[in-house]
């Protein structure tokens, strides 16, 4: 017989899932009701202004596709991609690679534009991209990268898209609820993100939202979109607006409460605070990092706050000095990934995740850690500069 | 502002999502570990044994899809067919449309074998629709009929695939934990199912299983699956053995911690146990109902336990009956769908949901219900006839 399973209570400060506040446990368990019962057609009407808020956006068709974010970034592409387009797709960490598979697997043409892991998407060469490749039809970036922790320009990309007359598909599974994400005022057509980063929820679910421009190119369509699961036309006639409502897959209930009160406590703390706090969070992190010797893998104007790039001291066992924080301290941080496998360590402040308690936490783990493991680093520094920084921001902010 | 949300504690006997055991929503608020945490690793090699089990297979590759039912179609779909193949879809309710659809996105032919609403699959139609169609490499089928609560005869139709050299896609969304599925006995090369039905869990997971003849067919293609989120070798990757796991998707881990809770119940309870106690509420429903003076939609022979169909007597509104039910007694029933909307209801006893409280629960709301909106019933018998069935059950098993 198979025993039941009781997690132990860890601190989650990798690259996501993020911390889930007890609010967004406490909603995801409450009883189950029906897809389709009044109530719970009330609470998607209530989620769809919610994420409008979050995206900043008065897009109609704003809703979560009930998959993870790697189904939000596909729901993108299958439905604005069609087969013989040229898409344009930046790349500077994993998830632009994935967006070119999912542009090949369309039957569409990919114009990689490259940038090293740990830098932004540079502007200037998408622009040569464009004027070399006038029939591009898209561009696709990556607003913060998960696996560097870069934020790239996304108003000057999604500009530089719609002076080509091209759309844009943004993703911003770690951006949003975390730093500045304005969907309309950029001008961004197609927009992913989702639920385990910034905004304190469980893992699973993917907001998107589509600009009227997206919609319109996906209504002339002349081929039907290759996933029946992702079409945004059937999805728009389960979650579309004031016509009675068609079938088309049974929403996932308990995520769709959890979601729901993930962006009732955003929008009770508000965007600009919930981002202050991201940042304050973030520099005193940094402050307290570098205090005990250590680099950080990107440039300061490019940094996210809510995913810390660490630079893995000479000579340190990463594995090891990641087992010893989950077993001892119960708290998780992030490997690197792909080109950065072994360099660096992924430290993630996002949501209900970033505070100056788990700072604290993190900090005096890794002294106490990495000490042992033969690194090279200054003791008892840490602590004292990040309360200095917390210091100054209450002074400035 | 918007408010928090709290759904009222609803009875749930529609066709899914059905009543979520109380164990299984208190496993999924539990606090979030990460999705490479080496306890969540071992859940998920745990969920794979007990799916193993509830599946009655040793198929290697068998998962949940961290998403609905629908997309667990699509999984099957898009990994085992490839443009220009021949698939023999049968249809005698909704799913079978919707598997058309996928073959179609596929760049495949669909060979359409017709049921009427409420029969099962005709094994015969089958014969010959191989007979016309040599070249087809797959028949797809649905084992439980959602919507018109058909069984159809799955050993003989995967038995009728496999004398054809083709691969068997079986619908087990509504079987699963309900009724006897037994996938390797019955030779079923790629199964899958949801978790919002007999196995009493929230919705939003797909468990599936591919047979090794499917997996290389897979490992054979040519041509990439078109859906990047859905393709199993990635998947595979993921999930798969004792090698080092590949990063795919963030794993939905609340919702993966609900479905091992619900697996270790149906393993505490035993699969035939389970069955029996779906066929001894079915029949005391059917008792009571059959007492009212209703008809069931289905014959005796064909009927799902977990899903009953039931005809909507002469001159009741269908939608006010509903209602009612809903308003007053918290208690969901499902709508016909597609042929059978507004001709009948459906009830569901399913996992959790398959209790003498609810059947009685049931009864006694429709009774009162009903005589208010103008049908001509038989009062007070309902409950005596269930009651006499549970007694006769109690001697026979």
């Amino acid at each position: 017989m198979t025993a039941s399973f009781y997690p132990p209570q860890r601190t989650l400060m990798g690259p996501g899932p993020s911390d889930v506040s007890p609010r967004v446990l406490g909603a995801l368990g409450r009883p189950t009701i029906g897809h389709l019962d009044p109530l719970f057609v009330q609470l998607m009407d209530e989620i769809k202004g919610l994420l409008q808020f979050a995206f900043q956006t008065r897009n109609e068709l704003t809703l979560p596709i009930s998959a993870p974010g790697s189904a939000g970034m596909e729901a993108c592409f299958v439905n604005l991609v069609s087969p013989g387009d040229t898409v344009i797709v930046c790349q500077n960490g994993v998830f632009g690679g994935r967006m070119k598979e999912n542009v090949q697997r369309c039957g569409a043409t990919a114009i990689m534009v490259e940038d090293s892991w740990g830098s932004p998407v540079s502007v200037d060469k998408v622009q040569a991209a464009f004027a070399a490749h006038p029939e591009a039809s898209l561009l696709a970036f990556v607003h913060a990268e998960t696996s560097t922790g870069v934020r790239s320009d996304a108003a000057a990309l999604c500009a530089l898209a719609a002076e080509h007359d091209a759309l844009s598909i943004v993703d911003t599974v770690t951006s949003l609820g975390g730093i500045e994400l304005l969907v309309d005022t950029w001008g961004a057509d197609a927009v992913y993100s989702g639920t385990q980063k910034c905004l304190s929820c469980i893992p699973g679910i993917s907001p998107v939202t589509f600009s009227p421009r997206a919609v319109q190119r996906i209504a002339s369509r002349d081929q039907p979109v290759q996933s029946w699961f992702l079409d945004m036309q059937l999805i728009m006639g389960y979650w579309g607006g004031s016509t009675k409502r068609a079938y088309h897959h049974t929403a996932p209930v308990n995520n769709l409460y959890a979601l729901h009160e993930s962006l009732v406590m955003l929008e009770e703390e508000g965007l600009a605070q919930a981002q202050q706090r991201h940042r304050r969070n973030h520099n005193a992190l940094v402050a307290g990092l570098e205090a005990m010797g250590l680099g950080m893998a990107v440039a300061a104007e490019h940094r996210l706050p809510q995913l810390n790039s660490v630079i893995i001291p000479e000579g340190v066992d990463d594995a090891a000095v990641r087992g010893a924080l989950l077993q001892e301290f119960d708290l998780e941080i992030g490997a690197g990934l792909g080109a950065l496998a072994g360099k660096t360590w992924r430290i993630g402040l996002m949501g209900f995740g970033s505070s100056e308690r788990n700072v604290i936490r993190c900090l005096t783990a890794l002294e106490a850690v990495l000490g042992r493991y033969g690194a090279s680093i200054n003791t008892g520094a840490a602590l004292a500069a990040a309360q200095a920084s917390y210091g100054d921001a209450t002074s400035v902010d």
